[in-house]
């Protein structure tokens, strides 16, 4: 059976290798995330079955999950498993790999674009640049324990560049432990909700507005925080405020 | 004009936009990385010209990249810079975006499949998992003063997980900065040259014996380190050994 990443939600931005799966999938178990538009590419014929989580309301069992993939793969059907984003990416793509493993069932895993490439690009921006960092970090807000400790003291550098996902309810989190680990106020972020979507929105703001601008935006689409990045346009307009003055 | 990702080389994981711009062009400015199978999708009438560097060889100067984006933008065609992999991802993205700031120049970014995402997926596992890290580095083995510097504590730890580019000659580097910092010489480090490509070439190997896989194996193609990940197939026969004795 075939895991597949779907990508942020733009269905232009499948992979060709995932449209040529979705198609030819007889069943197709998919993320609440993967929208309409992608689901729409499947065959007339195909079984589509929801599955996984969407934000914080109730949500399938992984282990039910796991059982659904392993029932219709043993039935001899065409299996899909479609992933928003890579399945690789804060996917939980082991916990089904390891069922499938421990089943018998071969698989194998077609990537995606994940959040955080797609969100840099709709600001126009690179994520790593030379002299600024030579590292790039992709974290979640929450992790098994609740908002995940990172190492904040690396994080708090100045040029830093962290794509934080499921970091809605996190932000105050964030930025408490940015700035108790000595981050500038003025770093900018960049909240990025609904990625290469026809609804997507980029809130431009830096550690000290963060929380306020995630309120008072009240977004209730997937969304990525990016540390470190400002969308090209604010940039550009930066670099002109400088060079008249 | 248009950046775009041409992602990791095999066609199929181009994405639906990227195919769509590439036969579009007028003038297709394309890094060494990206193959003829991808380059042989532009249009019979379009220019292409090779910029950018491959591996360690000669490589055109920055400026002069530069210049020829702006020069062929502003004659009025159809002008793509496709860049390996995703444009932001240790590509000099920023370095163009401003130079076409500065020339007033208009352009948007079409992210790509990064080598890190494909690299994994190849191997059939997960960059992230829950319990095991919240977290997820892409590094660059070289940065512009040399070998780069990490935050080599936190990579040090028991389940970090890290893709590391252009880092087959900083091998030897990353293994002694890592067992310095007290990493585990067993820690799993698999080498994927030529990713998703018809001679991609997986290298399972450990931090202690990863600098001498990579010297036998003689890689001549791109290669991305992902440490703290073993292939699945690995994986599988450790699970399998386990659950014998
Ligand atoms: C369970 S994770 C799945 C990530 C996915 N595997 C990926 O690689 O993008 C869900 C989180 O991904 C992020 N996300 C997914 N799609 C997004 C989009 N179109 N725009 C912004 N963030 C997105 C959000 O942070 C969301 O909370
Ligand atoms: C200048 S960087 C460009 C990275 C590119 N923008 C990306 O997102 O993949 C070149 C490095 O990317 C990695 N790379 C690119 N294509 C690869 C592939 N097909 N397989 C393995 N590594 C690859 C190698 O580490 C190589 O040294």
């Amino acid at each position: 059976m075939a895991f597949v990443g779907a990508g942020p939600g733009d269905p232009e931005l499948l992979t060709l290798r995932a449209m040529r799966l979705i198609g030819a999938a007889e069943v197709l178990l998919h993320d609440q995330l993967v929208p309409q538009e992608i689901l729409d590419l499947a065959s007339e014929s195909a079984t589509l079955v929801p599955v996984g989580k969407k934000g914080f309301g109730p949500s399938m069992k992984q282990d039910a999950i796991n059982a659904l993939i392993i029932g219709h793969a043993r039935g001899g059907a065409r299996v899909v498993r479609l992933k928003s984003g890579d399945p690789g990416v804060f996917g939980r793509l082991d916990e089904e790999t390891e069922a499938l493993d421990a089943a018998g069932i071969p698989y194998h895993v077609t990537p995606g674009l994940t959040a955080a490439t797609a969100a840099a690009a709709s600001l126009g921006v690179s994520m790593t640049r030379r002299g600024r960092n030579s590292d790039l970090r992709l974290l979640t807000g929450h992790d098994v324990r609740g908002f995940a400790e990172q190492d904040w003291r690396t994080l708090a550098r100045p040029g830093a560049v962290a794509a934080i996902y499921m970091g809605k309810r996190a932000a105050r989190f964030l930025q408490g432990r940015l700035m108790m680990h000595g981050a500038d106020p003025m770093t900018p972020v960049t909240v990025v909700e609904n990625a290469s979507r026809a609804d997507e929105r980029q809130l431009p703001a830096t550690l000290a507005t963060l929380a306020a601008t995630l309120e008072a935006a009240q977004l209730d689409g997937p969304a990525v925080l990016l540390l470190g990045l400002a969308p090209q346009a604010a940039r550009a307009a930066a670099i002109a405020r400088q060079e008249v003055s």
